[in-house]
């Protein structure tokens, strides 16, 4: 049986950074030459990172994009990595447009392509089929579909290569690659994490090695990109479905393997099939490989690590030196803090607090040992001196007199921000945001929300994985076990509590994922064994604070991880009763 | 040659209330059947509103459109308006999902559908083909397409039956049209204003309809929908591209036309079209009906109807009972409390003047005399005394301190909203949010951002056509003289005016243009003639800008007209030199 050493390159790119992304290519590329590999796959788009979202649709981005595929062929090929054959991710066009449209319709003008490099040229391109537009992706808004397979003999194997959508598609190319008999199908991916995603991807990569025959290499980006994480993930499964090798997830890695491959046979052509040969010299694939199989973490380590990546990259990608946020005491800012010192190290953390007139001394005494056990920058800035004046020229009382406080502090947060440069965080958890439990331009001001996809009983969870994480490491908690184990409070009045307006959160957090992540209906949710008054009370606390956001602001949208978008709805709609 | 008396229903439904846009069609087909009419037909998703984003993936509500369908033919029946052939526009569905998608994946459930009720049934039913996915338009993200041209012969006139974007595809239904032979081709649309929209929609219409040599009926909806605004503009046109009727711009309206159409024919049968006859008994058209041809206003007359509109629906349809907003003295705050009283009513607009120490008496007294000029509710909020204590107690200069002047102003805007439950109006026109002339939670907090697609050129321009308009009728000029002819300052800091920062308002607007509507790289605008250092300046402020947004916020995402989408980018990338 034939071999080949494959490398593939789980590497971390930056959305219209052409230059720097093909460093990164470059790098790995050098690696696998050292580690003796015939052939190295890199992500879906790794050349201009993933989503490029309307970039797609601007002519001078296309263009350069697609200059610098042959400048990278070139430049392997003058680094003497020319054999190497090297399959890389990147947008092609700009082409004519594809549809009709209106006036200023932005038609899509470009392909999502991979193309393969080989002795200083670019020798054969593959343009994805299928363009998912669902959920977090929107592809078929921007690109053009491919309609032909490709197939590379390399090495006296048949290698297909496809992207990522395709992969999860029967039929289309994914059907063809068993008629076409091939022996490797590489599929280059940008498939960002979702809680239990591991428990989809592998079975599916499994079952397509296993249908057609082949032996599937699967690689996958890596890194924070506004609200999305790619975990990486890469494995390579043989054609019964064993596993042959897997990257870490939510980090950078090469992974390089030795694939035996079934030989290139003579099968009858097949309708859109395009195959080209790759002239071979010597292989530098010498001795045995160490096995490269990581485990994966369990569901809650998954989860930090993913809301440390996205917080990290969105940090550094957008140029931020630190962050800053607001510390009442409470379990969502302290939890943000954490991440946000295992994100980008304490040393660039500010935190605040912000006590009112209402804050307990006991809330105090949290932010203060918060502080003290993560180690980062705190300061004290009392509010009442500033919330009096605002409250007694304007005569407020009750919910409008409450938001004052909340707004004081953000004013408070952007200022540090405006005079220093920090990136403000909002520490609104995914409960909160879906009823509205916080006051716009207060609370939830700031450009990235760490925890605003994870319901408020996850939180809890994650404060109890990270403490405990710490100390079987013999390190110190970072959470203080007070602002674990306090009931939640808002402290805008005296002797708040979260329960006196909002229902048991296990509960809450139950019907919310029915309501707003599986789309249910109001009856369809009482029909599964609900209260049908406290489903009530739920939804219309979502429609409320729908309305009370339209009254405000829509949104603020703040970027912020997001493990699948629950929904995109019209702003202003009358619901179902 | 046969005669059909046609009625097309240009109404203003709203997204997600069922039995309110039941309603809508049933006075609308009482109105019909009044008038005599053979057949009515109402816009595109006529019966939900559109568009309904992701509802369109929620299996509650669209059972319950599905089931409005047949009731609506049943009461019509009841109400002895049997015989009138209705067109109805409404998804259908739930079908089984659409895609193989991940775990989360919302795939398309549901078709974009015209249905035909008549004698109380349902008689046939079309699916659209074409699903747009370009600008404000995201259906292929949500339904499915159709495959089959509906064809019915109704009175000896064979009709066929398309949606919206089939109208602007060559090939597809269109292409069958001619093919078929039909006499009558009715197009429902939900089809949103732009600049200079009829200059191609109108021409689009007259080509179909010499290409197709068939009467085109074009029946549009017509109002407000968050960031979109229908103009109706129903039209009829005959085979030979003449106008029979044409409906007014932003309103809603019965056009009634009688329609001369080729008789059936008998064309050999076309692929992919089904053919329906329905029975009629005696036609209730009698006598001759008067022309009703509408004519458009000017461009600028139809900008301020389509703000107005835009604003009156968002207002009416979030069931706000008044709005609120910051009188400056400037141009951008007067001709948004213009278009506000327009919409509502001054009754219900509330203005709030909140000078500081920079704010000049000039200022004061053209917010005066706005006031007075509109007879709004006026109230004035000194904000030296709340700055004062935070500056003080945060030690803070420059930028910073500038904007906790915008920030307070926010907070006062806010408070009068949390009490009274005005709609906040945010001010900033598109020049100042593309450059990033604002402060975040300060100027730009607000539900609703009326002139957030005009450009600073143009808000004068509107200003001028305004008060002109009101001198032409004999009534008071709602803009102070002043406001418009002033230099425009945001009077943060002592005798600043816009230009000690930007360049020219015509220029800045015309590489705007470019960069952001047109989507053309630096490189491009130069060779257009541009100066190269301001482009590089504009560019950079636009970048800039988008990095400003992210450390306090994206977005935030206000609601507001959007005459076309510029743009939808990824938060975090690194743009080309």
């Amino acid at each position: 049986m034939p071999r080949l050493r494959l490398a593939l390159a789980q590497s971390n790119p930056m959305v219209g950074d052409l230059d720097g992304n093909a460093e990164r290519i470059l790098a790995a590329a050098r690696d696998a030459h050292a580690a003796g590999a015939d052939l190295l796959a890199t992500g879906e788009m790794a050349l201009t990172g993933y989503p490029i979202e309307d970039l797609a649709a601007q002519p001078s981005f296309l263009r350069a994009s697609a200059d610098a595929v042959p400048a990278l062929a070139a430049r392997l090929d003058a680094e003497g990595l020319g054999e190497l054959i090297v399959i890389v991710g990147h947008p092609d066009g700009p082409f004519e447009p594809r549809l009709l449209g209106t006036s200023n319709a932005p038609t899509a003008i470009a392909q999502n392509c991979a193309s393969v490099l080989h002795r200083g040229r670019v020798v054969a391109r593959y343009a994805k089929h299928h363009l998912p537009n669902y959920s977090v992706f929107d592809e078929y808004r921007v690109f053009i579909p491919g309609d032909e397979l490709l197939v590379m003999r390399i090495r006296g194997v048949d290698v297909a290569l496809i992207i990522c959508e395709d992969l999860w598609r029967d039929g289309g190319p994914v059907g063809r690659v068993l008629d076409a008999e091939a022996g490797l199908l590489i599929v280059i991916n940008a498939s960002p994490f979702e809680r239990d995603k591991d428990e989809v991807r592998l079975p599916l990569v499994t079952r397509r090695a296993v249908e057609s025959s082949t032996v599937v290499a699967y690689v996958n980006i890596v890194g924070g990109q506004d609200d999305l994480v790619f975990d990486g993930d890469s494995v390579v499964v043989d054609e019964q479905g064993r596993i042959l090798a897997r990257a870490p997830q939510f980090r950078e890695h090469l992974l390089v393997v030795d694939v035996q491959a079934d030989g290139a046979g003579d099968a009858a052509p097949v309708d859109a099939v395009r195959h080209v040969a790759l002239e071979a010299g010597e292989s530098g694939a010498a001795g045995a490989l160490a096995p490269d199989v990581a485990e994966l973490g369990d569901d809650r380590e998954q989860l930090w690590n993913a809301l440390v990546l996205g917080l990290r990259d969105y940090v550094e990608k957008n140029g931020f030196g630190s962050v800053v946020l607001g510390l009442s005491g409470g379990i969502d800012s302290a939890v943000c803090a954490a991440i946000a010192a295992d994100a980008i190290g304490a040393d660039r953390v500010h935190g605040v607090s912000m006590p009112s007139r209402y804050s307990s001394e006991g809330s105090r005494d949290d932010a203060d040992e918060l502080a003290e056990r993560i180690g980062l920058h705190y300061s004290v800035e009392p509010i009442a001196e500033l919330v009096a004046p605002v409250e007694a020229q304007l005569g407020l009382e009750g919910v409008a007199a409450e938001n004052v406080q909340a707004r004081i502090r953000g004013i408070i947060l952007m200022a540090e921000s405006n005079t220093h440069g920090h990136l403000v965080l909002t520490t609104g958890n995914k409960t909160e945001l879906a009823v509205g439990y916080s006051t716009i331009y207060g609370d939830s001001a700031g450009g990235f929300a760490p925890i605003k996809d994870v319901p408020k009983t996850l939180v809890w969870e994650l404060a109890r994985w990270r403490n405990a994480h710490a100390e079987l490491r013999g390190e110190v908690a970072p959470i203080p076990e007070n602002s674990i184990s306090k009931p939640p409070s808002a402290e805008l009045r005296p002797d708040q509590t979260d329960q006196d307006t909002l229902p048991p959160y296990p509960l809450l957090d139950a019907i919310l994922e029915q309501y707003v992540t599986h789309r249910q209906g109001r009856a369809d949710i009482v029909a599964m064994g609900y209260d049908a008054e406290t489903v009530d009370f739920v939804t219309r606390l979502v429609d409320r604070s729908e309305w009370k956001r339209r009254q405000g602001a829509i949104g603020p949208k703040i970027s912020g991880m997001a493990f699948g978008r629950d929904r995109r709805l019209p702003i202003t709609y009358r619901r179902l009763g």
